[in-house]
């Protein structure tokens, strides 16, 4: 499969579709409806969070189902600046995706403390110590795994840290679910997470409250998710999603060493092959689906469209991002210059994608360098 | 096809599941990201939008797809409260969608002023213009029609003297989309929708936002809908609820006239066989699905239970505002006790539901009455 964009977004598995198409046929009611049919749309709904709530490692009730990770960070961020009050500050970490970075600036505008970043973007556990030391926060905000560089966030550490401190920590776990096990994530607060990074359906996704939030409510309307969330349960979409993530805990996670594997393979040779290549975060611990390359020369545009027409979708970076001005602001958290950020491409695979999709990625990464390279007057080695 | 609770939801229509699945297995790519396949799926969501605003006599730039109806709710009026200033009122219609009531309390907490309804639960215009003139208002909300008893709101005479005097009008036309031609809600500023409520999938709608309102952004995230609503767009569920409105509105909206029809026949034949009932909000102009029946004894969960027996699946009020504690908001605008409220029972048929059903649904109304009636030790004429 020549899809390299799995961080942007993810076909729908088959075992997902066919859910939704069942759920579709057979238990399409609406769950609050007083009827048997309902009730038994209530029964799958209760079943899809009870599955859900097992991967976690969290209670059914913590579980609150919504249209995706978006979502999740405003409903969370603006229940916690309501508890903090006006005055309250929250700790950000500087690489979070765009939709957690909006609900921040939303919530707390002016109040967001910036937390330190390495030179690979990950938050030293050190850091958030100093900053909840320094006194009183709303909450901590620091993703599991970064969507443009696959770096891992020592969120296990930074949840025992918050815990200690009594402060609320809140981490999307977007990127994370489907690739790594969710196992563990049930200590964490506040955990945001969106069917369609994992094979499951757009548009719906979920949140892990606190277990001390009991007043949270999102978008109060009806009584639905417990009343912690308006809006008719979309039971099919959230059937799916829980039946997508069922099959990347229970099949597909075993597997993860070889993939990772494949992935070294396919840095080592675009290193060999790219002089003047790098690799970003290349040190750091990342999924084993998720690289961003530096080139050597052109812009990560024309390289996407010079790789798409030889086959390979890949991305400039956040897809969300696109349309928005200037650098990533993950990228320049790391200390990549604006001119450096703009010729980084990432790529971002699948649990379907074969060690000839990366290995044939890496010869057209090679064959677009060379027509650079001949575009400028000079053959790269190859 | 027994179900007459198409107000609560409706089943995915056949076109709709296509295109869903079509979407999924062609254009599942995100629209964001920078490949061509990519930017086929952007052409759909184009296409898609440019359909909706054909129907509803709109620019397709006004529209912005979301998650559904509370959503929107909330979006909107957390929009407006920010704009018209913390001392700002909101004037609402008390019968409204609890998805309306909660947005409204959530962004207007203590500043809202209700509008007058008569006994129907219809807000005469003179109510609206009672309330524009005594003074600044930061909108004013009517829904189009009334997910409980089906009455319709004369929202575009509301449009027009909100208009007249600059206060955006929000109209929920959740339940009349589909029904009734979306032609003309386009000159409302507000308009809120979900493709739920006529067979689209669930956790898809939209809203239309005021041509002045360039500066509208829900849950800001990644760039979105034109910066207007982070998160991924949805394309699959998106081009299927467009679908399903386009058969809505295209095949089957000449047949209003004959559904009305059978509903009033229903209605006379509901009146002479069980005395005592009667129709809610009988000589109002109601939607040709919906009719609301005060019964004349047994409280109306009784009565579901027992239809439902008989293969009847109908409900006892806005399935929304299940697991909430007393009467329907709604009856209790219109004047009905407490009581009587718990004796309503709501019917709500759809464009499938057939002359056949309706009669029957009338003759089992008759056999629970009459179950009723031996339990009280009377017999009800039958």
């Amino acid at each position: 499969m020549p899809y390299f964009d799995f961080n942007a977004t993810s076909p729908l598995l088959a075992s997902a579709r066919e859910i939704w198409l069942r759920a579709n046929d057979e238990h399409w009611q609406n769950p609050s409806s007083p009827y048997r049919d309902a009730a038994k749309v209530k029964i799958r709904l209760d079943n899809a969070r009870d599955q859900l709530a097992e991967f976690l490692g969290t209670k059914p009730d913590l579980l609150v189902f919504n249209s995706g990770a978006t979502e999740g960070s405003h409903a969370i961020l603006s229940y916690l600046a309501a508890q903090a009050g006006s005055t309250s500050r929250i700790a950000v970490n500087r690489t979070e995706h765009p939709c957690l970075l909006g609900a921040a600036r939303t919530s707390f505008s002016g109040r967001i403390v910036w937390l330190d970043t390495d030179h690979n973007g990950l938050v030293p556990p050190e850091a958030v110590s100093r900053v909840l030391a320094e006194g009183e926060l709303a909450a901590v905000v620091v993703m599991a795994a970064n969507n443009e560089t696959g770096v891992l966030q020592p969120w296990a550490k930074i949840a025992e840290l918050c815990r200690t401190r009594g402060v609320p920590y809140v981490c999307d776990a977007s990127q994370w679910l489907g690739k790594l096990p969710a196992s563990g994530l049930g200590a964490v607060d506040w955990v945001i997470g969106a069917g369609h990074k994992f094979g499951g359906p757009k548009g719906v996704g979920f949140l892990k409250r606190a277990a001390q939030a009991d007043g949270f409510r999102a978008q109060p309307g009806g009584e639905q998710e417990g009343g912690r969330r308006g809006g008719t349960e979309n039971l099919p979409s959230i059937w799916a999603m829980t039946v997508a993530l069922a099959e990347a805990e229970q099949k597909k996670v075993f597997l993860e060493t070889e993939r990772l594997t494949w992935r070294r393979e396919f840095e080592r040779a675009v290193l060999a092959s790219l002089p003047g290549a790098s690799v970003v975060a290349a040190e750091a611990e990342r999924l084993w689906n998720t690289v961003s390359v530096l080139v050597p020369q052109g812009e990560n545009h024309r390289w996407v469209t010079k790789l798409d027409k030889l086959g390979f979708q890949v991305s400039t970076g956040s897809a969300c991002a696109t349309g928005k001005e200037g650098p990533s602001h993950v990228l320049t958290a790391m200390g990549y210059t604006a001119e450096q950020a703009k010729r980084v491409i990432r790529i971002s695979s699948g649990w379907e994608t074969t060690r000839a999709d990366w290995q044939a990625l890496a010869v057209a990464l090679v064959e677009v360098a060379r027509a650079f390279g001949q575009e400028m007057g000079n053959v790269v080695k190859a």
